[in-house]
């Protein structure tokens, strides 16, 4: 597993072992007091003495396609953080990473960069403690400041090291991890705060590089919080880049009603077997949504003692998922008019 | 030799073969019109072809440390190009390099920045033709877009190759190729304009590389024009990190006299042998800056012939040169009330 591959089954617990992280424990849960802690988010490095005192967000966004709804769950995670505890947020949008990575164009890049723009600021975030940064579109100064004095002191060799790149990796990817690190200290640098980064384990090895060059450059080490994979609507990971695994925030419910319909389930083969049995709500992608996601435990328990079919459990998902995405669009066609307020050059 | 080791002699006529440039003949530097031209700059890529039409000009500024009197040269030239050709003039300065290259801090550099920065003020740019982006204060948003394009094309072992880069080179300095090419390809991407870059024969390597990338996204390769190292006072290069090698812009007339009065020539050991068998005017530092800089061919022609001693060849260079830094200094006063109309974020 790295940063750009990410397959299969995981192993948490030795993961976070791997990591040097610890597991969020009861108390630590609750003072965060959301409820995907520690359902979703399992983990972290330092969070318990980073919410001690004032402290930074940062929580990237990678614009390759359109938002799914687990990115709705991170940003809405962290719009509660900010009321909750007052957090400074900020939000970079690794462009120029996707253009990098993944071959996309510049332009197709720029029409994502907007149509994610439009989703975080729907979220609500409060202008006065949060800054939006679009690498190729109103890079911040201070970040490539940053990326250049981190970059002296990461070599190609670690980097390859950490990231698994080749001598055929082109030369922008092999900058990124200090642009990335960059992204990640700002706070820090610029105002002085201690950073916290809500980051999916799959992502951890930025939070690495970035903690090993903080000490480096006589900057706090940032701490993390980490999420498991979100888990897709096919079973395997949740992709923005394969539609079927995701619902988008701009879906209509009638898409949304289809994915729900075709997503991979935990029903046994008859139904007569499901009441009897009940499903599998152990590897059900609609139960886990349930949980995960909605906190609706009440019909994942139905579902397994047999009470309900899949049918019925996916018509309830459809309704939740639905309520919170009609909300969403509703804000994020006001959000049109709120762009100026973050990126004034995309307004 | 490579751009970031220069040491010794050079044989030009082999570089050109190597590099696949071409000599400026006499009727391409009577169609240039300048003195330097081809006594300094003495050879070219595309330098016929490029003024036949609209072009533009980068010329680039490491800010290391002052500018000496051979940078003074460099762009007093290229404000002959622009009033002579009407050239766009982008000047970017590589402060970025010159910390992940050099190890100098981000604090020396942005100091050295203003300094050289009211040199080339001075030197009389026109303002509406003029553009200068100091890559860690007014970075352009639109040469970073360009250095991730870029990049994007660039592979880690052609950069390595190129550069004679390792696995311990910090990856800024393996990313900048990327941006050294991006400045240079700025006006072509923004404006449509062939470049052209007048560059020491030891830059090249960045020329071949942003030449070899400008076809692959599209954009007219850049065309150059080649100095010969610029000869130090001690016979060695002329550095700015090697003090008594260079006469700096704001040196003092003493501090010039005492220069000159060191300087390295071609004297013979005694008054009497120097009379009767004339100055080595081929190896002395003084005749070359006569000719080369001041076109002063008679009084090389006097020493050569023993009618005059190094004393009064370096009484007269010492003239030369005060003449030019004097206005130069007064001119450089001035600029301090001029920085705003070309980077107001040091004004």
């Amino acid at each position: 597993m790295d940063a750009y591959n990410v397959e299969g089954d995981v192993d948490y617990d030795k993961l976070i072992k791997e990591f040097g992280a610890s597991l969020i424990d009861d108390r630590l849960a609750r003072k965060i007091g959301h409820p995907l802690v520690p359902e979703l988010f399992f983990a972290h490095r330092d969070l318990d003495k980073i919410i001690e005192g004032k402290f930074a967000i940062v929580s990237g966004r990678g614009p390759s396609m359109k938002m799914h709804i687990g990115h709705l769950m991170l940003f809405r995670f962290i719009k509660f953080l900010q009321d909750k505890f007052g957090a400074f947020v900020f939000i970079p949008f690794s462009d120029d990473e996707k253009l990098l990575a993944r071959g996309f164009s510049a332009e197709h890049v720029l029409k994502m960069d907007y149509e994610n723009l439009l989703d975080i600021i729907a979220i609500g975030f409060d202008p006065r403690k949060t800054e939006i940064a679009l690498d190729m579109v109103n890079m911040k100064q201070e970040v490539y400041n940053l990326a250049v004095e981190i970059s002296a002191r990461m070599t190609a060799s670690t980097v390859r090291a950490a990231m698994g790149f080749t001598g055929e990796t082109n030369i922008g990817l092999q900058f990124y991890p200090a642009m990335q690190a960059a992204h990640i200290l700002y706070p820090t640098k610029s105002r002085g705060l201690p950073v916290l980064v809500p980051i999916g384990v799959d992502q951890d090895v930025f939070v690495k590089l970035t903690r090993d060059v903080a000490g480096k450059i006589g900057l706090k080490k940032p701490g993390d919080i980490l999420s498991k994979f979100i888990p897709g609507l096919t079973g395997t990971k949740m992709s923005s880049s394969k539609p079927e695994t995701s619902i988008f925030t701009t879906d209509t419910r009638e898409e949304v009603k289809k994915k729900i319909w075709n997503a991979f389930t935990g029903g046994r083969d008859t139904a007569e077997e499901h009441r009897r049995l009940g499903g599998r709500t152990d590897v059900c992608v609609v139960c886990n949504y349930h949980r995960v996601f909605f906190q609706n435990h009440e019909i994942v328990r139905k579902c397994g003692a047999g009470e309900i079919l899949c049918g019925e459990s996916k018509r309830v998902l459809l309704e939740e998922v639905w309520e919170m995405l009609e909300k969403h669009q509703k804000e994020r066609e006001k959000a049109k008019d709120r762009v100026k307020k973050f990126v004034p050059e995309l307004a």
